[in-house]
């Protein structure tokens, strides 16, 4: 690609915010002309929604996602009736587990608490990303999103992380739990808690485009963090905190052992 | 209040992102019983949507402030119709201009770009904010949402700041343009683009209630940004990302200075 056409690419690639997200929606959305530019992609993919998920852990990613100028995005539940996440945030999918496609270049699951676990239980949920994750691309998750993944069998033998709070259990799905901010193994893609979804959605970016493309969202989403205190992970936070909010998800962590246990 | 309270009082406080955000929509949602705790905050938090907006800009800083316990927050639009964001995100309104309580602790707008302008443009969401942010304890926002702020009348005399495209704007809105992730200029809290929401966040946590809750809210959303690249500003932006993205947005920054233009 000469640098004129790589220039013009870029320029089209993100200014498609709108018809990334707006082409699931509105499949009679024209994309605008694009020349000999090959820059283009096509990837279909899957973001699941379930109640009480955590909504940062979708968001974060389509922050990042959502540029893919090309890309199919869809929202999928079990209906199309809108989904509340676990601090009442209510998004409406715009596709079902029968209405979404069968092969998908990304399967993505977000995390959450007692949503998650309610999700990973369930067998429809389950049966869902079992079938889709056996041909997906790729298979990702943020958060305790990758509980889901352990509980439909789509985690054994590889590396991944989750939440801090829960990380270590996904040794029970017979995966290897790694402490990373993003985890790789082959086509397994897990990201830790939350607001790990935007450097999970900026590496996802550069595999599916590459490095330019991510670099481009990054700038266009002011991704350039500077957090007023540093207590974001277990190895930085004061004891006055990290305490009670280890002691906060003692509940959640057991019932997560008890699901994974169950599916050992 | 003694340490056994204070951390009783961080382990409610942390357990109720399900709480905060239910409430403002299922008011007969019973919060714990906080027995002699005094940590619990009653603040009335409005959140503007409007087609167009970019979803990351209202879900960044919910991200954060979903956890005060007691807080009571609002997904403010014209109507209860379900709005769109520019990456076709839909999320449902819990309330409207007119059912949106008058005195508020914090009045917030998200950013976007065109449905950006045309809200800053709309007699009736100017109309809107102008009068809940003459009123409103904090008045804030994140991203181009500044432009909002601007064109309500609400940032003259005022630092503030945007998404690094049209920081620069503000100046026609009788701002002073200002460079920092978060800007705070007596009661006008002010985030950079996107992103910045989470700093915003954590910013509006800490000074709602306290440090050691903010960093708690850091930590159940393990804020321990580790980005893949380094062009999330424009200092640090090689120049085949910086260029194409410059000018990727020359027509919003015009447009963004017109309503400028026109409003001084």
């Amino acid at each position: 690609m000469t640098e004129i056409n790589r220039r013009k690419a870029i320029l089209l690639a993100l200014s498609a915010p709108l018809a990334a997200g707006e082409q699931a929606q509105m499949p009679q959305h024209k994309m605008p002309d694009t020349g000999n530019v090959h820059w283009m992609g096509d990837e279909q993919i899957a973001m699941l929604m379930y109640p009480g998920m955590t909504v940062m852990d979708l968001v974060g990613p389509h922050c990042m996602l959502g540029g893919l100028m090309g890309a199919k995005i869809f929202f999928v539940a079990k209906s199309l009736n809108p989904v509340t996440s676990d601090t009442g945030v209510t998004i409406t999918p715009n596709a079902t587990f029968e209405t979404c496609p069968r092969d998908l270049t990304v399967l993505f699951t977000p995390g959450g608490t007692d949503g998650t676990l309610a999700a990973a239980v369930d067998a429809e949920t389950r049966s869902f990303m079992a079938d889709r994750g056996a041909r997906a691309k790729y298979v990702t998750s943020v958060c305790s999103g990758s509980l889901i993944l352990g509980a439909a069998g789509l985690l054994k033998g590889y590396k991944a992380t989750s939440h801090w709070s829960v990380r270590h259990v996904l040794a029970g799905f017979g995966a290897i739990p790694t402490d990373a901010r993003v985890v790789r193994d082959r086509n397994r893609i897990t990201g830790a808690g939350v607001t790990a979804g935007l450097d999970f959605g900026l590496t996802m970016v550069a595999e599916l485009r590459d490095r330019i493309y991510a670099e481009c969202c990054q700038l266009m989403s002011e991704y350039d963090p500077n957090p007023p205190f540093n207590a974001g992970s277990l190895k930085t936070a004061p004891p006055e905190v990290k305490t009670p909010m280890v002691e906060m998800l003692v509940e959640f962590v057991r019932k997560s052992e008890a699901l994974a246990a169950a599916k050992a």
